[in-house]
């Protein structure tokens, strides 16, 4: 461990959740050292008087995101709000660093779609179009190839995984897909919010969104390009009381008259996938079991035997579905052990 | 409120949580008195030694269930375990009492269906022919003359109130129905289960039971009544990281070409219900809106105007779904104010 | 209940958690009418949309905080931010009007002090003077006759009814009292601060304000007036990862030689009061036995007949620390039955 | 890590929730291997099929707890109820296994208190002579050389290396110690009570032991061999709505007329300590700084200047509380780096 060469990495805005948490991956990665945190709002103070669970792991202070600092990293990742990562990327693509984007602004391929979706226009089109969508069980071999990597949504990575046997196979109605998904209330971020407060999250549970969310067109669009088809989809999030976690149960009309072994099919898809455990038969995954760890476990169920497929697909949104999927990504990029820093048993109880 | 005539009251397994709550709906109900409270385990304890909300409220120490002191009872409540109300309720008939049983022995028509999802034989089938499934919406005027009533399951009528609409006016595909329902762990119940630990059910989300819960029957029986055809029903309860409330989100396809004002026909449907709620339009009701409270709030989307509609339906899983219900029951069936005692508005935060 | 005279009541700052607790209470209050509850920020919109919980019990929308609409109510609440009733209330008790404040302004008889703990002049120094402190289990009389009523904080609630017995019999060493106290996170108010998010505050338990809190001040008020001398407080509060309740646990030295049985001193102090209830020898009360519920629950040990006396006193923080002791007041202060709209029995579970 | 030696190690009693957070530890730790995980009751079953979060990380089944199995471990973890150990210690001992006992079997140096305490006769009076008690910060040399550790229970843990500088400098009263504990539900272990249901302990907070529990001993063992005279403490334990976390709040009077610094004086006490964290001046630990890793995190309070002093002390209970206090005693006994395995970062949020 002692003088193997250390990739120097950067993150912009790391005060947030989907920061603090790529932090804590980062300081335990093998190969990797962070150079420079950056945070507008907080710049010169220590970022574990900010976070206390980093003391003695980090000394840095956050510095501002400024481009010469960042420039000399080997890959930066933006941890920030919407729109930021895609006014700096330009200027650090010039400067050979490479970039996964834990944010929105390279997911959608179609720049008008992002700008139905996200209220602003897309600052660098060209760049969007070489993007790759860091899935890496769908993207793997682009992603390492990739100068940007857009980080999927937390939502997105537990449909997706879900859904993709079945829709690469062409087992379901692709024109009626329902994904009733439910999340953690870190997926709302550390902004003080009041519908984020502790007493109006917890003890409590609600959908939101019904009319539109912003990962659906991600989903949409994923999913459309593995099922080689426009597909439809109804898209429900729900917040839930509990801090870490999403669970997404999925539902699908089998449509061929023999489907064949669903269970078997999933074993099968995700055989070599490090991340991603196909559970027993039968099984229900809870998230606490994959707290804090970068697994995505699902399970299959057929109930009654009937034409309605259910899909049982947990993650810890902060890790899988953010921070942990964004250091396999940086993995691929850096051509290291895909599961370097990444193999923490979740924490449970 | 000082000379009025007040009905008596007994209830047999008052330990549980639906006991508990019984209990405190009825110690502040203007028109009702409890003269007995049975517990076989508790026999000769203070009630309100094992439940210390009521100190204060309830003197009575739990007696042994027997026929002769209920016998006395104009109305007697079973929060028992299944299987228990079908051996007294025979005897208690001929007494002339009247009858509201929480649990499952006289939720299902066919005997041959209950024995198969509860694990033993119907020990009244001629009583269960009688009994009457208490969901005042649907059977309001049976339930007043009804000596046996078949208190609903929580997930069936937080399911029921939501489908109805859609059902009664056949607009959504009938043999497709989706509902996707989260649970509270209190419907679990106050048995000591290691899944129900505060350590195993708290920062976690699971689906349960996809293969089959013992609610699919009742609620594909009330369903399929209301919609005068056999309903395909695909239904998934999920664990929920809180005490109290049942959110059901539910998936139907409009089969019609034009459904019309979905939001009016709600509206229409539960206008003159005092213990349903819709929503203004977009609405997204929150479990804690209900909490403690025997509403049952309601909201209708068609996202993106698409052919799938949603239907949002949130309860207090021991209150509309348990023992709120059971005393509007018993409410109609003694020509009381169907909302006497039960006009609480929830805790909130 | 039909003709009988309902009193006028206003509520300024209905929008907070002490306010919408309020209104819960004053909805259901045999006795009152609401005519107006304000809110600058919120004026002009349904008080319901704010708090689904009110959908049908309370057609009002908020307005703004005018003298003119408040100078026809019999008796107005303050639940606004501490530095606002003592500029309103000139004005009103000029019209008449009674007040509840439930905030701060009129806790401390010495503005000096007032100054020092909340960074202001006060506004209305011979108010001051003439303003009751509102623990009705110490000054009763004086509230009935009382122009304005000072609630009490939360803390300084549980804290004192702790106390009391002990300090009025002159039992314990009065420079060395201890108060450890728990709070849960509604204790922080509605407004949108990082450390009240759920993500921050569940899960996790700490301590705050330990070099100083401004409920200090006011405990060693009505501590030193009881004991007759000047008392020495520690006083230590803590965040609890629930909604509502607080926990007091109280330590004091006994210096004389035979300080009796205490049970008995607390039972018999506290026999008449209708909201203290002391629990049998050897209890622990819980938070949520008290969970809406307008009681405090009091225990008390002396660990291994030890020269150490433990208090263990219960309340709910926004019912008895909050609105619901100024419901009390209001009785009081009314001539109606103090315990009048104050009878729910706590929610449990 | 490749080939490196790594010692043979066993779990008696693998089931609980100090086994789970003992195997977690383990699984990820460089220099060990896990040979047996015993457990009577699941004797049989994969580890992975109980504990999902294991799956992938370790494929061991369940085996008899018996001796010969056991004696081929180079060292081996009680993890057991009460009672267990001091059984099987001895023939473990002959096969020349040490030991690392997490139940109390070896905790009490006089065998007529421990009996006092725990109900039964205590089995092996001659090796509870021998064993060493295992606070590293106290007793690290004895530790090393050691054949039977005890490790210290999880309050005695915090509230120990709370009081430790102050009565190693007789600064305070050591005849009236407080020590104001809460606990997480963890603490009571996976056993189904229905105390420890979620419907029981979330949104509430209590006391309960108030008149004696076993950790009283064992810390006023600890702290009278660090004062070097017998110590009076109060102790008071909480139960927490949280999963994991201890946090004690100390009250000790000072007694000299110059305690000097006493941030300075706790932090030259711990500056060597890679286990405990004194927070800066003012601080407030929370415990949540703390989950899932073997820290514990001190500040030190004199409010107001006055005479009492007041220590917050914050660990993860199935952390430095159980399991990983139980793997830094086995790094010492095995020669290794203390911190071997045990680097991890809290999770948080």
């Amino acid at each position: 461990m002692s003088n193997t060469h250390k990739f120097k990495i950067g993150v912009v805005g790391g005060t947030g959740y989907t920061g603090v948490e790529l932090l804590r991956l980062l300081v335990q990665h093998p190969n990797v050292k962070l150079t420079a945190v950056t945070s507008r709002s907080e710049a010169g103070q220590a970022i574990a008087g900010l976070y206390p669970n980093l003391r003695g792991h980090l000394d840095l202070v956050f510095s501002e995101p400024d481009i010469a600092t960042l420039a000399d990293c080997d890959l930066v990742f933006f941890a920030t709000p919407n729109g930021v990562a895609m006014k700096m990327v330009p200027s650090l693509l010039e400067a050979n660093v490479r970039i996964v984007d834990l944010a929105a602004d390279f997911r959608l391929r179609d720049p008008l779609v992002w700008e139905a979706w996200y209220g602003m226009p897309h600052a660098c089109v060209n760049i969007l179009q070489e993007a790759v969508y860091g899935l890496p069980e769908v993207n793997r071999d682009a992603i390492a190839k990739a100068r940007v990597v857009a980080n999927p949504g937390c939502y997105p990575t537990a449909v997706q995984l879900g859904f993709l046997p079945l829709l690469e196979q062409g087992l379901i109605d692709k024109h009626h897909l329902i994904a009733d998904a439910k999340s953690g209330v870190s997926g709302a971020g550390r902004e003080a919010k009041v519908g984020s407060l502790l007493c109006e999250a917890s003890e409590s549970f609600k959908a939101y969104g019904v009319s539109g969310h912003r990962h659906l067109p991600e989903i949409r669009q994923g999913l459309t390009l593995v099922a080689g088809h426009e597909v439809g989809l109804t898209f429900v999030p729900h917040l839930t009381p509990m801090i870490r976690g999403i669970h997404a149960t999925l539902y699908g009309r089998v449509t061929v008259d023999n489907a064949g072994d669903l269970q078997a099919l999933y074993e099968e898809r995700y055989r070599n996938e490090p991340f991603v455990d196909v559970m027993p038969q039968g099984s229900h995954p809870e998230t606490r079991s994959v707290r804090g760890s970068n697994l995505c476990r699902i399970a299959i169920h057929r109930p009654q035997g009937g034409d309605t497929v259910v899909v049982l697909s947990a993650i810890d949104n902060l890790v899988k579905g953010a921070a942990g999927q964004a250091v396999q990504n940086m993995n691929i990029m850096l051509g290291l052990a895909e599961t370097a820093g990444l193999e923490q048993v979740a924490l449970m109880p």
